[in-house]
Formats: C-alpha cells, sequence, structure tokens
C-alpha cells in the first residue's frame, strides 16, 4: 500500500506538511494518493543514516552486497501488479512498457550482483618489491578500488523504473559499497515508493546497516540541500540540461567540489548518405518513423536530427518519412508539463528562419497526446542557428540536406556534445565514410552503423555518456556494469603486510 | 641557448611587450635572461593549432606517438649540462636532484612510450552480437578509449622537469593522443624553453603536427585565458590549493565544463602507535628528521602532521625528533615567495593556542635558507581548531599527542583529503591496527606501513591523488601509467563493419 510517506533509512516517515498528488496523463486527473515532501530535519536524518551506514556498508565481503541486490529484484517482482499498474498510472506509458522496464531493471540489479559477487571488477594492480634495487629500494604496491560515500540520486521522469529507485545509478552505487538517498521524481512518487519498500525489505532481509537506503519527496529545495549536504559524496542524475547542470553547478561551488553524473539532452544525429537513401528510402523511412515515436519520443537517444544530402532522392525520402510517422497513432506523454515543453521547445525550432514542417498530425488529440512532427531545413541555416540544435524531447526530428560532403562535415565538427550518432550508409557509398566516422566519434559517446540510436543495450561495452552537454562527465557510462566506476576511486597499499589488507587483497 | 620567447606552435615568437626574469634563489639576485609573457593572440594561436593538430594526432598509430615520446627524453638527454645548470639557477636544488629528476623524468617518457606502443592501455571490450536473441537481437559492441582533445598543463613549483614541462601530465596527455599547452612556471622559465626545445626537435624528428605542442610564458590571465579557451578540453595542474581550486572553478563555470587534475596540498599525516615508539622512537626520530627536511619539504608529500598517544616515551621521541631535525644544516627553498609562505604559514599555525615549538635552527641563515621547524599541540586543540590543519609548505611538522585511540580515530575521522596516510606500528600493536587503517584509508589516496610517505614511487600500482583538496579529483592518479585515464573517454562502436573500425579494432 502506498502511504505518501518518505523513507528515510528503512522507516516510513512524514514529518512535514507541504503534500502533492502525482498526475495519470492519460484521464489528465491528479491521482488519489497524498504525498508529503520531506523537512530539511528528514533529509539530515537520512544522510547522517547513510554516513553511519557507509562505514559498515564498505567493508562487506561482494557476497553480502550481492545478496542485497538480488533481494531487492525478488521483491520487486513480488510487488507484482500493483507495481505495473501504478507504474501505468503515473506515467501513463503501457503495460508492456511497464513489464519491459521493469524486467530491464531487474537485469541490472543482477547484472551488478553478477559483478560484485568477487573482486574482479576492482582492477587490482600488484607492483612486487624490489628490494635490492638502485639507487633506491622499491617498496611493494597494492591498487584497488573503494567506494566515494553516499550517493545522491536523481530520477528520470522517462525511466520511472530503470533509471529511477532502483535503477541503473542506485543498483551501481549499492554495488560499489556506496549508501543511496534517492530524490523521488514527483512525477512518479507512487512507483518510488513501492520500489523503496522492495529495497527497504532486502536490506531488512539480508542484514544491511538501516541508513544503506533512504527516499525523500521533495521540490527543487530537497535537491538543493541532498546535493550540499557535506556527507554525500556524488550525485547521479538523468534529466534535462537546465536541471543537470543546476546540480553539477553546486556540486562545483561546495566547499569540497562532488562529482555529478548527469545523463542529459541529446539530439542525437543520423547521417544518410545519398547512396544508402537512393538504395532504401522507403524502408529507412519505416524505421525511422518507428524510432523517432518509440515511447512518444521520450527517450534520451531519440533521432531528432537527420543529415542528408541535397537530392530528389532526399526530397522524396523526406516525404515517406512524414507519412509513416504520421500513420502511426499519437501517443500520450508523461505528464502535461511534459506535453507542454514538447510544444513550445517544437515551436520555437520550427520557428526559425528556413525551417519547413513537413509533417503533422491533423486529427483530434487527448489532452496529453503528442503528435509527430517532422521538419526540414537547409545545412547553411541549420549551421547559422544553434537554436536549431536544442532538444525537443518528444516525437520530433529534423532533416537537415547539406549541400555537400563539406557542410556535411561542418555540421557534424559544430555539433554540441551527443550521446549517440548514426551513420546510415552502403559499403561502396560514394562518401568518405572513414571521415565521417573520425569527425563523428569525437562529437558521441556511441556511434551506430546502419542501425536506429533508440534501445540501450545493457552490457559491458555499452557507452552511454557523450562529451557536454549529453553529460556532466564524459568519462563514464550510466549504463551497463562499468557505470560502478562513477563511485569509487583507486587507492595504493604500499609496503603491507597482508593481515591488514582489505579481505580482496589478502589472496 | 634561452631566448626568452613563447613557443608557439614549434616557432619561438614574443610579440608581447610585458617582460619577466627568474630568480636565483641562492644568490638572491634576478637572472639574466629577460623572458616575454605571450600576448592573447599568441595563446590563441597556440590553442588553434592545438586543435588543428588534434586532428591528426589522436588517429596517429600508438608506435608513431611512442617514438615521439623516446625522442623528447632524447633530445633532453643531449641538453646535457645546460639543462642541470638552468635547472639549478632557477630552484636552488642541487646538482643530485636535478639529475635524479631529470631521470625520473626521461622515465617517465618512456614508460608511456612503452605503454602507447600496443593498445592494450585503452580497456577495450567487446560483446558479440546475438542475432537470435529474444525479444530482441542483441548488436555487437566495441568499447575503446578516445582522447579528449588538446590539454592546458600548469607546471610544479618544485618539480621543474618530473612535473612540467614535459613531465607526467604532458608525457601523459601526449601518449594518450591530446595535443599540450604548457603554461610555464614564472619560477623557471628557463629550464622550461630548454626543454620545449627539445620537445619541438623531437616533433619535427618523428612528423608530428606542428601544433602538437606549445608553451607559453604569462601571469595569472595567460592562465585564465587558456582555461576559459573552448578547444582546451582539460587541465593539468600541480601546485597550491588556491592556485589549483580557481582553475577548477573556473574550468566548471566554462558552457562546456572540463575536467581539472589539480593536484594540491596534503599534510600527509603519520600515525606512530606507542608501541612503535618504545620500540624504535630513536631511529624513527631519524628517519622521520630526514623525511621532513628532505629537499627543504618542499615535497607534497611531506609528512607535516604525526599523530601519537601522550605518553613519557612521546616526549622523548619528540625531544630526540627536534634534535636530529635541527642537526640537518638549513637548505635553500625555491622562490624568496615560498621561503615568505613557509615563514607566514608556519608563524599562523604555531600562533595557535596550546601549540608549542619545540625546534627551530637558531644559527644564521642566507637569504633564502630555511629552518626546519617541529611543533607540537594536545589532540583536543587540534581537533578544536582547523587553522592547525592547513599546510605549511617546507621543512615543518607538527607533532600532535592524543589522550588516546577514540581521540586519535576522531582526529583522522575528521581530516580533510589527503595524498597519503602512514601507519607506523608494531606487529603485535596495542593499538586496533585493523580500525585505524579503515578510517585512515577513507581520507586519503595512499596509506604507507612502516615507511616515510615522500618517495613516490612511479608504477602501475601507484596512487597519487586522494580525496579534495588533495586534489580536485580523487578518481585518478597523477603518476604511473593509469594517469593516462584522465585524458581519454570511453566510446562504443555499435554494429560496425572491420573496414569502419579504428586500426586497432580491426583485430
Amino acid at each position: 500500500m502506498i502511504t505518501g510517506k518518505n523513507c528515510i533509512g528503512g522507516q516510513f516517515k512524514a514529518d512535514g506538511s507541504v503534500e502533492f498528488r502525482t498526475t495519470d496523463p492519460k484521464r489528465n486527473v491528479p491521482n488519489p494518493t497524498v504525498f508529503v515532501e520531506a523537512t530539511k530535519d528528514e533529509i539530515d536524518t537520512a544522510v547522517d543514516l547513510a554516513w553511519e551506514a557507509f562505514k559498515v556498508f564498505r567493508s562487506m565481503p561482494g557476497k553480502q552486497r550481492a545478496a542485497f541486490l538480488n533481494t531487492i529484484a525478488d521483491e520487486m517482482l513480488a510487488l507484482d501488479q500493483e507495481l505495473i499498474d501504478t507504474y501505468m498510472l503515473e506515467s501513463g506509458l503501457p503495460e508492456g512498457r511497464a513489464i519491459g522496464e521493469r524486467g530491464r531493471t531487474i537485469f541490472q540489479l543482477r547484472s551488478f550482483a553478477e559483478l560484485v559477487a568477487n573482486d574482479d571488477w576492482r582492477e587490482n594492480t600488484f607492483d612486487a618489491a624490489q628490494p635490492d634495487r638502485l639507487p633506491q629500494p622499491k617498496p611493494s604496491l597494492r591498487k584497488t578500488m573503494i567506494p566515494l560515500g553516499p550517493v545522491a540520486v536523481f530520477g528520470a521522469s522517462n525511466f520511472p523504473l530503470a533509471y529511477s529507485t532502483a535503477g541503473g545509478d542506485t543498483a551501481s552505487a549499492l554495488a560499489a559499497g556506496c549508501p543511496v538517498i534517492v530524490k523521488s521524481h514527483p512525477m512518479h512518487a507512487g512507483t518510488n515508493e513501492l520500489v523503496a519498500s522492495a529495497i527497504v525489505k532486502a536490506a531488512n532481509k539480508t542484514g544491511m546497516p538501516k541508513g544503506v537506503f533512504s527516499s525523500i519527496n521533495g521540490s527543487v529545495q530537497a535537491g538543493i540541500d541532498l546535493v550540499n549536504h557535506p556527507k554525500v559524496k556524488a550525485v547521479g542524475f538523468t534529466g534535462s540540461i537546465g536541471g543537470g547542470r543546476a546540480l553539477f553547478d553546486l556540486a562545483a561551488k561546495r566547499e569540497e567540489p562532488i562529482p555529478v553524473f548527469a545523463e542529459m539532452g541529446s539530439i542525437n544525429p543520423v547521417i544518410m548518405t545519398a547512396s544508402a537513401i537512393s538504395k532504401r528510402g522507403s524502408e529507412l523511412a519505416k524505421t525511422y518513423a518507428g524510432s523517432i515515436t518509440l515511447g512518444t519520443g521520450q527517450f534520451c537517444t531519440n533521432p531528432g536530427l537527420l543529415l542528408t544530402l541535397k537530392s530528389d532522392d532526399a526530397q522524396s525520402f523526406i516525404q515517406e518519412l512524414a507519412k509513416e510517422t504520421v500513420a502511426i497513432a499519437p501517443q500520450i506523454m508523461l505528464h502535461p508539463n511534459i506535453k507542454k515543453g514538447y510544444i513550445s521547445k517544437g515551436d520555437t525550432v520550427t520557428g526559425q528562419e528556413g525551417v519547413k514542417v513537413v509533417a503533422t498530425y491533423d486529427g483530434d488529440l487527448d489532452a496529453n497526446e503528442a503528435a509527430a512532427t517532422i521538419a526540414t531545413v537547409s545545412g547553411k541555416a541549420f549551421l547559422d542557428n544553434p537554436k536549431m540544435h536544442q532538444e525537443v524531447f518528444g516525437p520530433f526530428s529534423m532533416v537537415v540536406q547539406c549541400e555537400d560532403e563539406a557542410e556535411l562535415l561542418q555540421i557534424i565538427e559544430g555539433l554540441e556534445g551527443q550521446l549517440t550518432g548514426t551513420l546510415i550508409a552502403e559499403k561502396d557509398d560514394t562518401l568518405n565514410l572513414p571521415k565521417i566516422v573520425d569527425a563523428l566519434q569525437h562529437r558521441v559517446g556511441r556511434i551506430i552503423y546502419n542501425g536506429v540510436p533508440t534501445g540501450v543495450e545493457v552490457c559491458a561495452s555499452m557507452q552511454h555518456g557523450g562529451p557536454y552537454p549529453a553529460s556532466t562527465d564524459s568519462r563514464f557510462t550510466a549504463v551497463g556494469v562499468h557505470s560502478i566506476k562513477r563511485w569509487v576511486r583507486p587507492i595504493s597499499y604500499q609496503s603491507f603486510p597482508t593481515e591488514l589488507l582489505p579481505d580482496h587483497l589478502k589472496k
């Protein structure tokens, strides 16, 4: 049962008086549960408990943390239909997506459990002593990774499970040995509370210290208090550029600055060569109409920018893309505010000089339904106007028609940092593909050949995070087991006797 | 021959009009060469050339970058006695140290050459495609590391060779494929120019693009211009907390924030147990007198804080340490300003209530010679007064006498972040060593058992960098081959045909 309370180190509490409710975007009405924002005292208590928990949690054997993560997965599954129903009620996303995303969340938790069941992930190295070396003896040195401390996690509006309460940030931080304080996303506070209750059950069952996990409801100020707390040592965030940058700025201004891993906006450029369009334009139009409208375009890897060379084939492709996109029934967006943002940002971009809208749905729309938009513009106009480069979160894509390969390269080199870049080309392409790949790879975190950017595989070789403003720290991934590296730092033990080394270095 | 000019992409130039000279700290007079600060235009040209060079340099085979690094080492050796003499003239450090530090610099260059001669350092991973996976096929993914772009390096006053022009930051950045712009340290602009000329010769001999290296003379504004330049993508710095934090703040405020690796201050706590002091107090006094005065205490790993338990043995140890320290002849400091800082910061710390100075040299001192200071204070007074925690750069150490183990642990847990922590103990010690190690390791980057913190081994298992304010980013090391990780980021290639992969992923 959802109580509307905060979870402070395992205890469900509501000392505060500021209340809020989530929205059912489908019916466009507030949901019944009344949630209570955490007070400053409750936030401080959560962090203090996390700090005390850290002293125990950081030295627990990996197998014990693995058991905790696996039990969180079990307890999430045990929430059964209540979790799925709450997810749908708060996000407007369909049941298939809810079940799929739960599966992804469970898979992530179990992947991290598997990762930390042994200590290979710590990248241990050993330099043997050389007592006879001249001019000076060399001491023995062992290097390993240790956790940073309590982590604050800000969940994503578009992934109420996989990148929220028990999502990738939380799972990787707990795996590393860092206690977690989640600031619940106000759009899905109910989903958050259910998952928080699963984490608390798992913590109790596996003997974790009580401060290992907390979850607080709150507004912007709660987030500020959390990031400014001296005992918080790192931040994970998934969301808008504005939100991520604000947290980054706060963290950089602290007396002790702390790392912020904000996975933010991206327009995910797709380069389609003339050869590819001429050979399989219709197929590409169909595939990309699907990718652009997938999940109402509410994915950070949504292909918001298609780069082509001007030609008659390109013109036909744009018409086909427009037709295929409009043919897909409009879907609900996550929240009235998200719909509002989609409309206003879309209007800003399509209102720029030279931009032509080639497709919008002209049927009736329910309150939070969004019609896909396909627009087009010349390479020159796009180059000259950075306002066209901004992300329109939703089913939106801009097709840029470049004069020639030189202009295409100039556009690629001038792009802001991106999560992904895609190249659609032919084996015997007329364009200089190696040159395009070289330019593109220095603007993105992942580069895809003849595919779509949507669909982020959870595996070791995934890099999800690119140059700013795609992320605040391109040197780390937010997806896959290597995301654990965000929460740890190296430490060396010099001339240490075996009995004083941490257990995993004793072997 | 030293010209006093700036090195702008291989060309020695001096368009500006602001001049300065270095100081001979031994004779306390300015050195003859007149140096010219770079103009804003020269700085912009250096960065623009670095950006152009990056497009070529980043994709060169590792073997070619390795040849460049090895040739820099050769050319530095070819500078022979002129380099050693200039080093001594500008730093006041003795010839043995000059030769030793040149050896360390050469070793670092050759270590990085060896590292990048193949591509193992890129941590390549591969996830094979699973075309038959349900519900969706899995694409193939390959992950590798690519360089960030041009790097600005700010050299250290106390390491005119090993952490300056061709020092660890420059060598690791070039190894990674990042062009480098060095802001020369104004205290040793001559040493910088000689080394810069060696790098330029090596670049020419090995066919590097001309913007691969630049070195500019300048004041604070030149540093600001460099860090604010949109084409500079990372910063390396070794020096004071004030300087490092200022660069960090600048970089964090940029439209595109960039990483700053500042290796800053540290007081390097040493815990000496009662058992160790009672068993080998005299030997420890001798060893630590040597470590505290080594290089006139001008090492970032200087042991500035000794933590003991109050006892008669501890009292005798403090007296012996004082005697041994005073017996070591005072040495010259690097610069009159460094001597001034040593005196004023030392006075601040020793002027705090409860601090007792137990040793200062009372003989005559040449202008820039520094007498070592040993002071002592109670654990309670130290706990209550953070002013005593600040670094006194020079031959200074404070012995804190704790009431009991609980107070000792409280002091350790309350310490600011440190580069190193040392534990001096006995096998059958009366203190709870695992508890002390656990507390200490979460405040430091390297932990030493029964040794001294001075002497930083260059090897893979070295971690040089600790929690803030020891470094701005504790997750990376400034020493050893893993310091290359500061200048790279991961990228994934999804469903890529072999012919479009970078050469090192083709195998």
